[in-house]
């Protein structure tokens, strides 16, 4: 390690730095400014195979300066080209993070290990190539796992008793107490500084300071665990800043890069046709009595159907809904500004740099009707079911029985990871799924069906799953048998072209079933994944016939 | 329907039947005994397509005189040979209750649909031959989709307020307050009792009277349910007994049938080598300091397996464990007496006869130790989360990335149902399954695999699974991706009549996948059920190669 002169006095504390007037408005504990360091004299820091947790989630409120110029200290002195200089790290962040800084690890080779979620063209690659260890867990489960110590099972230097070597996070402000408040996202971020032997602040002064947003509370293991004392989603049950213990924080960097968003998907007549479909089915659940007419707290995913629902539901017949979700799109500004949304609480703010800026200009409109809190509180399977939530999110692909496949195309290409899909849908009084009944492939624009005979990877099981909703149609399933349901799903969900094929499939494994005595759930193994086989080989999953 | 004499007097509730002595001591209510009837008086007053809940959880505490007496009115009565005169009932209980009732039901071609499990051969035979509609469902989530009204949205007469047109519930006694004191289990009873537009009991004479067994909470549904206040296995939150509204009360009935539990699985050199390997890994938990030297609240399913566990804690190196599961067996009866079973709580004691005489003749030794709750509860993901739950359950069959099977044999035979284990496995702080790595066909003693390229149904994802153990060692899946796991659960876990084989499916998926850039979870679609289709025409899973 190159031990410069700045980094010498950045680590022991003697910073010749001059804090500017943004940041010294920022930070109100004067020790931490003391601590001030450039982040590319903290890049050599980084040793290979080092366990790194960054704050953030759903790119929004991840570090920038940092993980940036550790990468150019990598490129710059061609590190990766020598086995002897080569670095990679083991990379934990609640979520993913903005894919200029992700990403960017990615195609320098620079993450050996990346969990539990992430969202990049490289780093996709890099985990479909076998270069990246990846595996997917649900939010609520990752920082307590974390918490727990199985992700430092094989960790081969370092304090055994911390799980991770580093925590790089951002913040809008650190108080007094030294304690940090973070920018529009809370994710893992306290449960990743409470498992860091190191701790380093990046504190962006181009974000405003979000001081009042958050809600955090003390994260406890069992034996000790305590109930979360939330029954509405406008409940607080802890602080506005995240408590740290100051002596392990290395160092705070100024930054003044912004979250690196990106444009929402825009809506479609298709993704608009899902969110009818779904908003007829919640008045007519609320008419028989089974909805208050304000509904039940709102969870809805990411993409271009999550924002034409919450959309529809901004020109929609529910006055006063509430939201417990995981995250917060463009839309939300409608919903919230058509006067229909109360309260809103979530993990993350992801809107677009437009959005964004829409937001902080009127913050005071906002300020008392959100809240953000940590993913193992918003993404919690006890306050989930408790507040009996409505959750709609989006798979790859779901089933004649219901058995959905959030993560793996074909089964084994992984695109996102899972995500909160499984906390939500496995938890909700109402757990949707919502999808286009058919994706193009390049010679056959109807090519994938989204409704398969068996899922070629599964997520949620047909155990977690009450409604699924394509542009052709809504299947409700609550009370069904899977005899009951396949038909139905094909024939209210499953788009024109695929229709009969899928029925044939079903119809020939009940006849060959039945004769066994085998049809509870009626399959024939043998051309289960003829769809993706036949895709794989010919680009369409339209057959020739079945086997 | 035939109107008699005493079935007037009973339904008007000037009961001619003069209560024993035995059911006076029992029921504490005297309007109670004015409702005084015989179970054949009531038999013919049942419809058709009615809506029916039982009480009843593992075979234990459910009605045994009203289903027989429906049964030989049925039977006597020919009814079902013709189409006029034939019913059909559509029944809910927490879990399975005796074969007496409900296989015999099931023989009578008596039962519509049956939710939301079941354990007897005739019920099967008639789910897997089309005759029953069953969903198996989470177990926690049944009794409050029972309240939701998801189960009656197609019911076709009744009270449409009203899920289920009749309760029929075992009580050891009837309090002052005409509160119902259930048997030997909880179950879904108070949420049947709350759902029922009419109510009957049977109290049952000759099991004593249970009070004080029961920790009975109210169940509400949202936007008013409130947290669970349970830190420890012990804490109570309810009351001793189920209220209920005494006006829906239509008949009493004296019972002194005992619950036909039959006899525990016995253990076997294998399950005892897979306790072996637990108890051992549990050990080391300790040692690593990731669990207490109690170890956290355990979770042990049904079986020979569970038993090995249970008995070899009770002969192992922890002390003041506490038990926080679904159902007691035999052998917790050993664990309690070896004085290392400090507290156990469950919704039913599924003991053998001679395990249930033990329990009843020395009731004072384990009453002050031992707390049955409903269900909902005793499965609710907010406790298991927040105790830290250990969970140890048999799936038929898991796959090389760790995704489980736990109901439907070659994906399309239903066995039993899912029960609770992905209530507990989701949420357990160690989520284990343990299974023989073989099991025999009529041809093969090794014909098949219980580690298989891919699970032919899928009830527990790769997300939800830490650890699997069979006969042939233990596999820490812990932090491990997918890629990481395979190997892993390959070398540890399989037979090694299957490793060689497993491995190569392993790593030509690998090779295939990587090549077009989908490696993160490598499969063969083509293949991926070659295991069982192999079976289903050659009578083991042997086979000569892949494709």
């Amino acid at each position: 390690m190159r031990v410069t002169p700045r980094l010498r006095n950045a680590i022991s504390h003697q910073s010749p730095l001059v804090a500017s007037a943004a940041l010294k408005e920022r930070v109100r504990r004067p020790t931490m400014l003391s601590k001030l360091a450039l982040a590319e004299d903290l890049a050599p820091m980084f040793k290979d195979d080092d366990y790194i947790g960054w704050s953030g989630f759903t790119g929004v409120g991840y570090p920038k300066t940092i993980p940036t110029a550790i990468a150019n200290h990598i490129e710059s002195n061609n590190l990766q080209d020598d086995p002897s200089t080569k670095k990679k790290f083991n990379l934990f962040v609640g979520a993913s993070v903005g894919p200029e800084v992700e990403d960017r690890w990615a195609k320098l080779d620079m993450i050996a290990r990346r969990y539990p979620h992430q969202v990049g063209k490289e780093i996709a690659k890099g985990i479909n190539a076998g270069r990246i260890e990846f595996a997917d867990k649900h939010l609520s489960m990752f920082p307590q796992d974390l918490t727990y110590g199985y992700y430092n099972l094989h960790k081969k230097h370092g304090d055994p008793r911390k799980p991770l070597d580093w925590a790089i996070v951002e913040a809008t402000a650190i108080t007094e107490d030294g304690w940090i408040v973070p920018g529009a996202s809370v994710g893992a971020t306290p449960e990743i500084l409470q498992c860091a032997e190191k701790i380093i602040i990046e504190v962006n002064t181009h974000i405003p300071n979000l001081e009042g947003l958050h809600d955090i509370n003390q994260s406890f293991v069992p034996p000790n665990r305590q109930p979360y004392l939330i029954t509405r989603p406008q409940d607080r049950i802890g602080r506005t800043a995240i408590p740290i213990d100051p002596d392990r924080v290395v160092a705070v960097v100024e930054s003044v890069q912004p979250d690196n968003t990106g444009q929402n998907a825009p809506e479609t007549q298709e993704s608009r046709d899902i969110a009818t479909h779904l908003i007829h089915f919640l008045s007519s659940e609320v008419t028989a009595g089974r909805l208050p007419p304000s509904l039940l707290p709102l969870q809805s995913g990411i993409g271009n159907v999550a924002n034409s629902i919450i959309g529809g539901l901004a020109d929609g017949p529910f006055e006063r809904v509430r939201v417990w979700t995981e995250v917060l799109q463009d839309t939300f500004i409608r919903f919230f500004d058509s006067g229909k949304l109360e309260f809103a609480t979530a993990t993350s703010i992801r809107f677009s740099p437009e959005g964004f800026d829409h937001f902080y200009k009127n913050w005071e409109t906002y300020k008392d009707r959100l809240l953000l809190r940590s993913q193992q509180v918003a993404n919690s399977p006890e306050i989930i079911r408790r507040l009996g939530v409505i959750a709609m999110n989006t798979p790859l692909e779901v089933d004649i029985y219901a058995h959905a496949n959030s993560t793996n195309a074909l089964g084994s290409r992984m695109l996102n990871g899972l995500g909160g899909s499984a906390d939500f849908l496995r938890n909700a009084k109402l757990s949707i799924m919502h999808t286009p009944s058919v994706r193009p492939t390049k010679s056959d624009p109807t090519g994938i069906s989204c409704i398969v005979p068996f899922a070629s990877h599964i997520d949620q099981t047909e155990h977690d799953l009450d409604v699924i909703v394509t542009e052709q149609g809504l299947a409700d399933l609550r009370g069904l048998s899977p005899r009951e349901r396949a038909p139905l799903i094909i024939q209210k969900c499953a788009h024109p072209d695929y229709k009969d094929s899928l029925m044939e499939y079903y119809e020939r494994s009940l006849v060959e079933c039945l004769k066994r005595g085998a049809g509870h759930e009626p399959h024939m193994l043998r051309n289960a994944f003829k769809f993706h086989t036949n895709l794989m080989e010919h680009g369409t999953m339209k057959i020739k016939k079945w086997d």
